[in-house]
């Protein structure tokens, strides 16, 4: 039917979307901003108040397994997941819309645990579940969720306002939730491994680790972090979530802000639990910091002028600095060597990839 | 993990939502109405504007087939099919976000196919595509759109407005869009058998059937009827879109709104070629047009009074009235006998069905 056929993993998501989005021209004076931050925004007030809307779509055996995920903690972090969207423009969730497609095997029961963790979340945020979509997959589980939020007009933060010389601010640590899921892919391996074996059956190693299970498994947008930041007086120059890597997102807000930017190794902020078990899988702690998903901290950059302010923010890190465009992104290493920060973050379409990195 | 496992056929698609969605309390001011209708209704205005915002989901071998649905046209129903939802609240469709799970076999052109629908469904009704999420799908094909539109309060239209003596009344002509699956079902159950055979390959017997495959593959939502409703000066009292059947969609009517209803037989809008294809399949006409799927027309309630005045709509059909509750909700047949209404629509989660019907 098709005269050529290009891989989707040569474009990667990002590519595809910008790709099938180009050109595409807003018609209503109601619509704000469209394809290409945390979330599109409307103005359907007139007056200052604007609506905004993110979506997301997660599918069995690429998102989630179901074999270490409980259903609730599922349906908890989907709704996280979207509401730290919403937070990463500086607004409240407000409502929130689940479509779930289940295969045969899927039970009332497995439902009502799913549903259980989207309505914890959901109270815990003070959102409003008002509808959705139930239907039938011929195979796996898939849940789509959007979420639908609120803001001032002159709260909202996007990516592209970094400026040179603003500041680089984390929230939180980064790479636990992807040590986490790790151990649950070895704890995994393992349990198949002595599947239909005679004899004892090892336990999960799961002592000491629980942080880091945690943080894979029940991840909570920072709503803390929005709400000290406008008590501090401080509103974020850029702002975005960290869903897929550190360094994926701040491609993100340097591309769309039309600059470089320079963080430092040492102060990427680790848990210790994260670097205990990165040496315990051979694998460097920067790295997976970095390019590690699923963390859901939020990034975002605030005035040089405001470096004691945000100093003082409970759980919050300067970990560098934007710079002009011609510099680039790069990371300075704990011995002073520099090197180019790449968008190595989780690709769900690329080739190589079916689970995480 | 599960101390029961209750079938979800035995709640079906709306008694699982009902019963999953038990219970929710609306926290936020600006939630007027949660799950429930067409389009759950949020006021951001604090005047008059209401922000309406209802989602869907399409999964492959469930919604949809790919060996007979081009991707530009599966596209443009998906819009479509949402589009509708916003209708049925007597509201305008705004702006749409689509998420895609997409197989590995799946192409850039592919992709770039079901874009191209989506962008003409949005072109056609004035909406903006503002965001969404494209990520991969171990299997097949998965769609989850969202679409945001706009009404003023005193104009929208819910399920639960039907009175006693208001007329039925539906747009265009309902069953074709079932006999166009059948066809098409058919067809392919031709191609199969003949594959890896020698000797000739029948073409596919389409001639005289294009409508019918055009109500299946690329439907239309009604804006038109608003319009035309609105110029009249008519307010439905109840309305919804029909995409599960008449039958099922008026018992969601008659329940949200505590009523009965009669509709009679001779009186549901049939199109030629849907009668000429439901003889040639050995099916009853009226059995299609009542519980086959997929029609999206609109199905709306109007007072009495508006008799004269909703008759004179082009392509508007009266097919019964509302009755009290206890008089249930009944077929009156070409001979008069009367025949109790079963929602027997389509419904994805049910035991048997693995396809429409």
């Amino acid at each position: 039917m098709h005269s050529s056929h290009t891989e989707i993993a040569t474009l990667g998501e990002f590519g595809l979307i910008d790709h099938l989005t180009e050109g595409i021209d807003l018609k209503n004076a109601e619509t704000l901003k469209g394809v290409g931050d945390d979330c599109a925004v409307m103005d359907y007030n007139g007056t200052g108040k604007r609506v905004l809307v993110t979506t997301d779509m997660l599918m069995e055996g690429i998102h989630f397994d179901l074999i270490y995920t409980p259903l609730k903690h599922l349906g908890y972090k989907a709704a996280q997941v979207n509401f730290s969207d919403v937070y990463a423009m500086n607004g409240r969730p407000k409502q929130l819309l689940v479509s779930v497609a289940v295969g045969r095997r899927m039970s009332v029961e497995a439902m009502e645990e799913l549903y259980a963790g989207l309505r914890l979340a959901c109270d815990m945020h003070g959102v409003d579940l008002v509808g959705g979509d139930t239907t039938s997959s011929l195979t796996g589980l898939a849940i789509s969720i959007t979420c639908i939020g609120e803001a001032d007009n002159e709260d909202i933060v996007y990516r592209n306002g970094a400026k040179d010389t603003d500041l680089i601010c984390v929230s939180g640590n980064l790479g636990a939730a992807y040590m986490g899921l790790q151990i649950m892919e070895r704890e995994k391996a393992v349990f198949e491994s002595q599947q239909g074996k005679a004899g004892e059956t090892a336990q999960p190693e799961f002592a000491g680790r629980e942080y880091l299970l945690e943080r894979l498994l029940k991840p909570e947008a920072r709503r803390d972090i929005i709400e000290n930041l406008a008590k501090a007086g401080i509103k974020p120059t850029a702002m975005m979530d960290i869903s897929d890597g550190l360094s994926s997102e701040l491609h993100h807000i340097c591309r769309q802000s039309g600059t470089g930017c320079r963080i430092y190794e040492e102060r990427i902020p680790l848990d210790y639990q994260t670097a205990v078990a990165a040496e315990e899988f051979n694998l460097n702690v920067t790295t997976c910091a970095l390019n590690g998903g699923d963390d859901y901290e939020l990034l975002f950059t605030v005035p040089l002028t405001q470096h004691e302010a945000v100093s003082q923010i409970d759980d919050v890190k300067v970990i560098g600095h934007i710079t002009k465009p011609e510099l680039g992104l790069a990371l300075i290493a704990r011995d002073g060597g520099e090197f180019e920060l790449k968008a190595q973050g989780w690709n769900p379409l690329a080739e190589q990839t079916s689970s995480e990195q």
